[in-house]
Parts: C-alpha cells; sequence; structure tokens
C-alpha cells in the first residue's frame, strides 16, 4: 500500500508535541519499539506474547499487548476478513504500535499477518518514525500448529465452515529475514522469552539488570 | 452509532490480559484515563492540550497526546471530512484512547468532535471499560475563535473554499454536562492547566504532590 495514495485528507500538518518521545524515555525504563508477532494460528504467539508481557512487568518495564481478538472488538470491528479488511486491520494495527512506541511503550504485537507486503508496510512506518520495529517469526510447521488447533479454527476450516483460513485455503508468508526466528515446537517458553529480553538489550531498548 | 451493528467479525473473544491494566498502575503514578477536549477551529484546545502535556510531564506523568493533526496523517489517513468519515475519525480515535488508557496512560485528545451523538459513543466505550472519560469544553465563542484563525481555516471557510466547517456550515454542538467547562477567552493558561490538574487530583487518577 503506497501511504501517499491513501492520504485522503488536506490542509494538515504535522503537529510535533512540545513533549516529544525522547523527553518521555527520560521518565520510562524503556525506550519505544514494536514487538511484532507473526506465524500460524496455533503456532504459539499469544502464549510467547503473554509470556514477555510477564517477564518484562517483572522489571518494571511498561509493554502493551495488542492481541487479534482484543482489537478486533474494538479500533477494527467495522473489518470483516476480505483482503481488503485484512489488509487495513493490519495498517491500523501497524498505526497504533508506532503510536504507543512514540509514547515511550513497548508496543507488543500478536497476529497472523501473513502477508509480507502488510508487514513490511509497518516496517516502513516504523522506520519513517525512527521507531525500532523488531519482526519475530514464531515458527512452526502447520501439522504441528494443525494439531495443537486450541481454538477449533483449524477444524472448521478443513470442513468448509471458516474460508480463507491460512495455512488451508490462504496462504502464510514467512518473513525472509525477521530479527528473531523461534521455532517454537522445538523450544521452551522460557528460552523464547529470553532470546526476545536479549535482542531488547542487546538493542538498547531495555537496559540489562546489574548483578544478575 | 451501535457498538453492536458494527461488529463484523465473529469467531473472537475478549482475550483477558494476564498482566492488567491494574497490574500496570503498580508501577506508574497514575491511573488510565481519557482527557477528551472539544471546542471549535482556534478555541485553544491544543495551546492547553500541549500545556497540560507539559504541566504533566513536570511531575512525571505518562500521557500521550492525540491530535488531530497528527493522527490525520497516520491510522486516519484513509479518512476524509463526509459525514461518515468524520464520525469513522473520532470513533478510532475513541478506541486508541481507550486502548491508552487500558496501558496505564492519560490519553489527551485534542479534535473539534462537533457532534454530540459521537462524543457520547466514546464516554460509552469508556464507561463500559471502566475507564475515566474526562470531556473538557473549550468554550469560546464564535467570534473570538474566528478573529484568531490561528491556520486561516475560517478565512477560506468564509471564502467558500472549505466546505463543511464547523461554526461556518456547519453545527457544533457543546456539551451539555461536560466535566469541565473553560471559557478560554476569559481565562489564562495556567488557571485553564491547574482546573484540569486539580480535576485529576480529585479523581484519583493523579496524586497530588504533598509540601506543594
Amino acid at each position: 500500500m503506497n501511504s501517499k495514495k491513501l492520504q485522503k485528507a488536506t490542509n494538515i500538518s504535522w503537529h510535533e508535541g512540545e513533549i516529544s518521545r525522547f523527553d518521555r524515555y527520560k521518565i520510562l525504563p524503556q525506550k519505544g519499539a514494536t514487538i511484532w508477532f507473526t506465524g500460524l494460528s496455533g503456532s504459539g504467539k499469544s502464549t510467547i506474547a503473554v509470556a514477555l508481557e510477564k517477564a518484562l512487568y517483572k522489571d518494571g518495564i511498561l509493554s502493551y499487548r495488542l492481541d487479534g481478538d482484543n482489537v478486533r472488538m474494538g479500533i477494527n470491528k467495522n473489518l470483516g476478513f476480505s483482503e481488503k479488511d485484512r489488509q487495513e486491520n493490519i495498517r491500523r494495527i501497524g498505526e497504533v504500535c508506532k503510536l504507543f512506541g512514540d509514547a515511550g511503550l513497548i508496543a507488543i504485537s500478536s497476529f497472523i499477518s501473513p502477508y509480507t507486503h502488510d508487514r513490511d508496510d509497518v516496517r516502513q512506518l516504523h522506520i519513517e518514525s525512527n521507531l525500532e520495529f523488531i519482526e519475530v517469526f514464531v515458527d512452526c510447521p502447520l501439522e504441528v500448529a494443525e494439531k495443537r488447533d486450541p481454538k477449533g479454527l483449524y477444524k472448521k476450516a478443513r470442513a468448509g465452515k471458516i474460508q480463507n483460513f491460512t495455512g488451508i485455503d490462504d496462504p502464510y508468508e514467512p518473513p525472509k529475514s525477521p530479527e528473531i526466528q523461534l521455532r517454537s515446537h522445538e523450544m521452551s517458553l522460557e528460552s523464547e522469552v529470553s532470546a526476545i529480553i536479549n535482542y531488547l538489550n542487546e538493542c538498547g531498548i531495555i537496559k540489562a539488570k546489574k548483578n544478575e
């Protein structure tokens, strides 16, 4: 999606806030960033996202988890599952992440987000805003995810009760160079969370605790 | 707008985060809330919002200001100024405020938001989420706002170059019972900010500093 094409409103200008992101960093123990999970339904995205949120919280770090289900009940409740609506779904979530990042929080986004194009648009949005975008590919084979089927959605998709279901009759495009790749069916939850926390430390988004 | 009517997606459920808003309150010096400014273009909304953000920041309080111009460049860049788009503009902003409130921040929203119906929808959204919604009516006579005309928009509207401009050829519906009413042309900026800070203290959203 070309962001220039989308821009409808005229007579507007970017209003630079008097208090900037960098001011907020002075009163926060972290820098703003987006951790963007992507992977099949049942791959373990939400489980890792929830565990990550907990681990960050234990260190006093403020993050906020955006979840497909929650967002669908709120800001994106007027979107369905057509191709256009799915794209707009991801676009809005990306914009919300950007706002959270600008506010100084670590946004944790946990959506299938199957298309490279949509994810790259969100990445571009972050690059333009000088915000760190950390794509975490939760890499789980379809057969494992389908066997787990925590919401019974694969079963419904196989029975033809849900159309355009990622992995069944709609493609999942794996990221080519994600910041982090987690082979979730071969790793412990603890090691998955550690991999992300280590990355955040290395990027300087959070500070490693001393004496640990 | 009836929120049930809008809900398109099915097979979804509210995913309760393992870390709740109330957990976040333990590591924050404030509670989540939305301060919703409403008033004519040129009434002083943004000026007060910026000053409020600064005052809160000085006390270490984390707020985030959503501004008509900023939001129009991002999450709402695919919206124009038709009645439907204006309504959707306010709805999305309300949902973003709710997310910020849930994250534990004070969202400061600064939009004309001329229609009672749209503002009441956002209020309802907050009530349903047990989040404080503080409507601040920046009450400035049209002739004063038009004389200020900081963006030259009234001039354009009078010349017919902008249609459906609030106060000229589109109505502004003043709030009947806002939490705070500021007669901005008769008050100092300092006293306006104080009125809001005092309200936040009284509500327990922020804590009054001792020895001051």
